[in-house]
């Protein structure tokens, strides 16, 4: 059991806003913003590189955090500045030749989706969606048809789509991936710090995410997991840098032997520190308390959503996680927009181009996103649902 | 004229080292400090949307300061996470075919020779380096020779080596690249808040930096400046996101007519507002100041290296920088190393790694750097020199 009272005390925002925007980015703890406050004062007295080499363990845990969080080695991690900073090094990294196919689905990341339209544009490489189940998820059958029938070079899915409160089936098209050799890439931006992962599960070749969400780290952070048949295929990103590659002669360089063949050499510490933080935060909690109390407060929003006349939530999925969405015909969005901001509630709005697809089958040009974190209140949720 | 007392009140990290490290990283002035820290404070207490929402304006400034340092509009400029990452973002841009040339020159930085390679290895370009004059620096007549005997597609020169003292000549090469119509990329790291930049006057197409140098911003943020030209073309990276292209359907996106088309959504805008703080404080010292103070004590410590027995200073070219780098035989390494941790004094030492061309020219394995800043004292140098 999480003690809430606690979580809150060590959560500076939770005395200022009522944030349900936890899957735009959440509030930190305070054990995350003292990691980036005291490396930020150190760099600032005596040197940013001269920092880094001072606190070098510290920073390594970083990446021995993170393979606590996956269930895999330190050497399958790479720093990255974003979610979409590791999925374009991901993609880069697979030789795509002319009518390769890449299978996806409907409810893939935005900036997924336009990462695979220049493939097809550049490289004419083919883009195949599976269909959906009668619950809104991906229809396992429909993959495997089109494994079947296409024989992808990737398949790419997002575990939980920005714009519904869906989880996707990622281990069930793992083990089919595994089976029939396919390269498989999992965004896991929104789950995250949200639920357990676990790339054993999984089977996944590459997983990307971002800390600022349902990990509570800091923005302008992220990372991607890059499994042993990726290192041992000699995958490299499109442009390897200095800490990727070693310049060996006039024209050579040896790649390196772990997934830092990804990272670039700059990157902020601070923000590293404080991703570290976060997730041993989140490990401490415990993945599946987080889980339990994050869907439990979803459902409460659900259930109160519901009970508005006018309201419709959109959600759909066998499982649902924190992600609520809903909209309402003939609203006036300005002025729900001030309702909420009047009383100190932060939820956030999407447009049709986050998540054409979705919203298009919806039928909706917007929604509204209410996004609960294990260390908010049922009361909280009453408020935003009195405003609604 | 510059008032270093002052500037050095203004500067924490002077009370704690004698920082000659200013080519790796510089210290940061109390304003860029203050201003990460406000913006930090803030996102901690009311979310990191909502802050970037209600610090619009302010961030908005980045854009504006660094067009005023480049002599350029605030449309030219993308914010980066590194000045490798707007290096990549230029050169994926640019629709390489098979046998196009790269010309560049032997002085060119590590990771940009790296990201050659692969391009050599993935698409099959050539790489094409131009000679040296007799000062060191890249010969103008052999670029002039190499553009017609190859028609290169593009010309990448790095303006001052990371491990030199040297300025290449960029603006007589922007001049021949203009005439003849090729794209022009300049990496600008070094340079960037060390002496005036003027895009005009350099007629590059793409020009790359990072803030944590010369610029004294804080780690884990560059930029890129991307011409009018390039925006005309519709070049655009090989991996735009949600900020650089708009999904207006099922299977389409629309390009962001600015340069906003090379940036990544996701970023922290605490580094953004501290590089916009460090940006504005070069241009209130004004350039041409600071070049004028480094060059002077990077020629002071030139000539007191010059006066110890068995030290080599290695910098070569026609027109020195700030970064002055030297190299002595038969030295214990890791004693000297140690023996300026003592004096807590800040330099670097690079490897062959570094730039393997360049030390294999001159014969040596490694090398000290020391790149003085406005702030430092002809006293620290002294310091410096007597540890040598």
């Amino acid at each position: 059991m999480l003690n809430i009272d606690q979580l809150r005390t060590e959560t500076l925002g939770c005395a200022h806003k009522i944030h349900l925007n936890n899957a735009g980015a959440a509030l930190s703890s305070q054990p995350v913003i003292q990691a980036i406050q005291a490396y930020f004062d150190l760099e600032n007295q005596i040197g940013g590189y001269e920092a880094m080499m001072e606190k070098s363990e510290e920073i390594n845990g970083f990446y021995a955090a993170l393979s606590r969080l996956l269930n895999c080695q330190s050497h399958n991690i790479a720093h990255a500045t974003s979610a979409t900073d590791a999925y374009s090094k991901a993609l880069s990294s697979i030789p795509f030749q002319k009518d390769d196919v890449i299978l996806t689905t409907d409810d893939d990341y935005v900036s997924n989706q336009i990462a695979f339209f220049v493939l097809q544009k550049r490289i004419g490489v083919k883009l195949v969606r599976a269909a959906k189940n009668k619950e809104g998820g991906v229809d396992i059958n429909s993959v495997a048809d089109l494994i079947k029938k296409h024989q992808p070079k990737l398949i790419a899915i997002t575990h939980v789509p920005t714009n519904s409160g869906l989880i996707q089936d990622i281990e069930s098209i793992g083990e089919m991936c595994r089976k029939n050799n396919i390269l498989y890439l999992v965004d896991a931006c929104q789950s995250a710090g949200q639920m357990p992962l676990d790339v054993k599960k999984i089977h996944c070749d590459f997983l990307t995410a971002t800390f600022r969400k349902f990990l509570r780290g800091p923005r302008g952070v992220g990372f991607l997991y890059a499994s042993d048949k990726v290192l041992r295929m000699g995958l490299e990103p499109i442009f390897p840098d200095l800490s990727a590659g070693i310049w060996t002669g006039k024209n050579e360089y040896e790649l390196a032997q772990t997934a830092k063949r990804f990272e670039v050499w700059e990157r902020n510490y601070s923000l590293i520190l404080g991703a570290r933080a976060a997730v041993e935060y989140a490990l401490d909690l415990g993945l599946e308390n987080i889980q339990k109390r994050v869907q439990f407060l979803a459902n409460y929003t659900r259930e109160g959503i519901g009970s508005i006349p006018d309201w419709r939530v959109l959600d759909k999925g066998k499982n649902l996680c924190g992600i609520v969405t809903a909209h309402r015909e003939n609203c006036d969005l300005n002025h729900l927009k001030q309702a909420f901001v009047n009383q100190n509630i932060n939820v956030s709005f999407a447009s049709k181009t986050n998540a054409f697809i979705d919203m298009d089958e919806k039928g909706v040009d917007w929604t509204l996103r209410i996004a609960p974190h294990y260390y908010n209140l049922e009361s909280e949720i009453d408020k935003a649902i009195k405003v609604m």
